[in-house]
């Protein structure tokens, strides 16, 4: 095992305490954005937030790290964020990106089974999931609920690198035992086998966290049609007799739900499988959902199990659209997920961006299928021309366009919906006292118009050209459209630190 | 009026014979993927190709620039590639990432005429108009169609720039005389203003660039409702008397169809308002076109002119899933346009994603409604089964999958498809004897699987854990493949420097 690196104190190691000084910007609840501004949040040697004090002018500067280097380099704002992926499987990574014309059923023997067999190999895994991680929290994924393979070793590797590396994770061991609907070449022997090496990365994931501060393991069968009922009820006894999460996949395309069916015939529904194996529990993460009927929904809400919203896989393996809308009025738990390799980025941004995508699209979809059926009224033209005038405008006036999210609710999505369907709500997501500092300071690029008498410049204005910071302020822009302009033009180069229960795990 | 800077040479000098050697890639035919491996490319002083050599190793060293670099940098391949944008409002570029939950009506009235207004400031054009250049630039846009404003010395302000930068370009003035459906701040006060406002940056691009080289003027009705018909009239004629192409917005959303249907009752469509207009030429392109009906798909092909596909607007302000492949398969033209600020990136890389998302979720959108309707039979379980084993899989089996476009599609769009649409395909879009040199140097990473023992190596492996290189190779993709990687995980971090006609114009 390798060690820790110098700049990566051990994360059982107690830190000084911090005071930051910044920006800081959270979406306690669905829609609404809270910008502390001027503030400053201190936290303690065990990384938990003390105090937030609003609109402290003039006291920064001295003991604020991040808001002196923003002075240094002259950058527009600092703000902080922070955001679990409730859905990765960290081994598909290298494949981000390949997945040709495939949907889910041929995507994963084509694509995804041979690659997941290699970490037989732990060198592979080790490089692998490093760069996973460091990669992951370079693009501010301060917590991730990861799908290992089925390999005990591997998935151990898994849990001591994010130790190490400080991100806060769950880590799952894949369990697969079906012997027709999985390949020969990779799958578990037996239910009791997949059992088993499930218990030994508990085991391992106890010994190195064992408070679970960090890493916890989740149980993870990896979806109805690759695991036999005799599997999924020891799995669900075995999150039982633990006290752990759950983590599978449901409903992500209609020839998968078409095969539940036959494979399952004493279940009601896809649903149905889950809850009768004992999987259907509020400590469950369900994977994408997209084709689930108005009675499942209400099952998996009287469950309390919360939805992992995939839009970039969804969209780009011909999934298809999630609604995600409807959870969200059920009160069901959203969060987001970026499903590397079924989507193509691990960015948690690039996940919120497609979710707004997504939503616009299905918004478009729908609208127009209501008014094919005479639900919903075309617009006489009176009304298009009192639109054209702003007199009155087309948002939230009917039931399509209630589908659309806004880019707070994405937001919402990223970080508190995700926390509360890892049942992380207590310790992260916001910036209030007592929860712990999971942060990313984002910097955006300040290219103010330029109104004044620039000709003499060369044509460049203010601003290098060489500059390439990808979320350009142009000075007039509210907080609420800062974030927009983030959520749509930002990537990595936006993230200039992360910090996860106080460390800072990332720097740019 | 800004010099032009000493590292941008003016483009009507001459520069020397160069002969680049590496991997040329282009998309010579649709869904084709022409890779010629240690090639050379002969380029006289005027930027025109002189000879293309196929494989020639142990040429490059000495004479190729970039080759050279690349073993440098120790970067793994270097590809080239040259790309089109086709519809791109330069004046809109500060509204990148803003647009709420609007759709196109009122989008316009609330974020772009203010905007576009605000270009009576020739600063304010200055400004922008650089960054938009600089920055299309810097994302391989080695030609782009703009529309500016209704501005004059504005819009002359843009050709002049496009020239000085060496950006291959088509300058729109942007014309709007409709007294009811434009507001009293932003429009033309009659179509003898605006066709002699036109008439005056026609003449102001002949005087920069008489050839027409690299920069020309475009006819630009912004589109049907906010023009009345003697106006477009006007332009019809303007464009048939100077010999110039055209560019305009049609059936970008549903309510504005329903809206040019009553504005233009004589018209038997909103294709038809255009084509007694005159138009409808062949070098004509047309933004959108989401909404046609397969009557006007027709006219449009009867009248050569050409399509500007703008998936990324199409999909946020919720215009719609436009139909590209019936276009493609009808022979008519497609390029693809970012369609900033509608589209939240300047990227065409970015465009050429989102167009393979919205032809994956077209596939998946009406895959259902074909199941729904009994059209497209389900698959019975033992053909779920044996796509599981890949003894077949359900790439192309029905129409609804023919839907989707592949990574090769979506690149012929981003390169020779604009390129057609512009007319401009006897001079770029591919690396051929007689064409101008266009390119793009892309660079990728090297993270090539570990599977020696790295235990040893702080868990890092070969690469730099810093290194944020957005396209990570492992070492085994084919070709297909690391385009496939760049498509989706791409973008301006990997454009290592663009060429136009032969002059360099970007460098990282």
């Amino acid at each position: 095992m390798s060690p820790p690196s110098p700049s990566h104190p051990h994360p059982n190691s107690r830190f000084k305490k911090t005071i930051y000084t910044g920006t800081f910007i959270s979406t306690p609840t669905l829609g609404a954005l809270e910008v502390l501004e001027n503030a400053t949040v201190g936290v303690d040697e065990g990384g938990v937030i003390r105090f937030v004090e609003r609109d402290v002018r003039g006291l920064g500067g001295e003991k604020g790290l991040d808001s002196r280097k923003h002075e240094e380099k002259g950058l527009k704002e600092a703000v902080t964020f922070s955001n679990p992926d409730t859905h990765i499987h960290a081994s598909q990574y290298p494949n981000t990106g390949l997945f040709g014309n495939s949907t889910l059923l041929d995507w994963l023997q084509k694509y995804t089974f041979p690659l997941e067999a290699s970490f037989s190999s732990l060198s592979r895994a080790q490089h692998v999931y490093t760069r996973v991680i460091t990669r992951t929290l370079a693009h501010g994924t301060t917590t991730a609920s990861y799908y290992a393979t089925l390999h005990t070793p591997a998935t151990n590797l898994l849990s001591t690198l994010c130790f190490h590396h400080g991100q806060r994770a769950k880590i799952g061991r894949v369990c697969m035992d079906h012997p027709t609907f999985n390949m020969s070449y990779y799958r578990d022997e037996s239910a009791e086998a997949a059992v088993s090496a499930t218990q030994a990365t508990i085991a391992h994931c106890n010994s190195i966290d064992p408070e679970r501060g960090l890493v916890e393991p989740i149980i993870t069968p990896r979806f109805a049609p690759s695991c036999t009922s005799a599997l999924l009820h020891q799995l669900g006894a075995l999150a039982k007799e633990y006290d752990l999460p759950i983590q599978t996949h449901i409903a992500e395309n209609p020839d998968e739900v078409k095969l539940v069916g036959e494979l399952f015939p004493d279940c009601t529904s896809y649903t149905d499988v889950y809850a009768r194996h004992g999987l259907l529990t509020p400590r469950t993460v369900l994977g994408h959902a997209i084709w689930l009927s108005a009675e499942e929904k209400e099952v998996v809400k009287a469950h309390g199990a919360g939805v992992s919203h995939c839009p970039v896989s969804n969209s780009y393996i011909s999934s298809g659209l999630c609604p995600v809308r409807s959870y969200l009025d059920l009160g069901i738990k959203v969060g987001l997920g970026t499903d590397v390799s079924g989507g193509w980025s691990g960015s948690m941004l690039v996940a919120a961006r497609e979710a707004l995508g997504v939503s616009r699209v299905l918004a478009s979809v729908e609208g127009n299928k209501a008014k094919d059926a005479g639900e919903e009224a075309e617009k006489p033209k009176e009304e298009v021309e009192k639109e054209m005038k702003l007199e009155t405008t087309d948002e939230d006036k009917n039931e399509s366009n209630r589908l659309k999210l806004s880019v707070e609710e994405a937001l919402y999505l990223a970080t508190v919906g995700g926390a509360k369907c890892l049942n992380l709500e207590s310790k992260i997501g916001t910036f209030e006292v007592g929860k712990e500092f999971d942060a990313q300071m984002i910097v955006c690029g300040d290219f103010s118009l330029g109104d004044e008498d620039e000709l003499g410049h060369g044509g460049k204005g203010k601003f290098e050209v060489r500059d390439d910071n990808p979320v350009e302020l142009w000075g007039q822009e509210s907080w609420q459209e800062r974030m927009a302009k983030w959520v749509f033009c930002g990537d990595d180069r936006n993230v200039e630190a992360v910090w996860v229960r106080g460390r800072k795990v990332h720097e740019r």
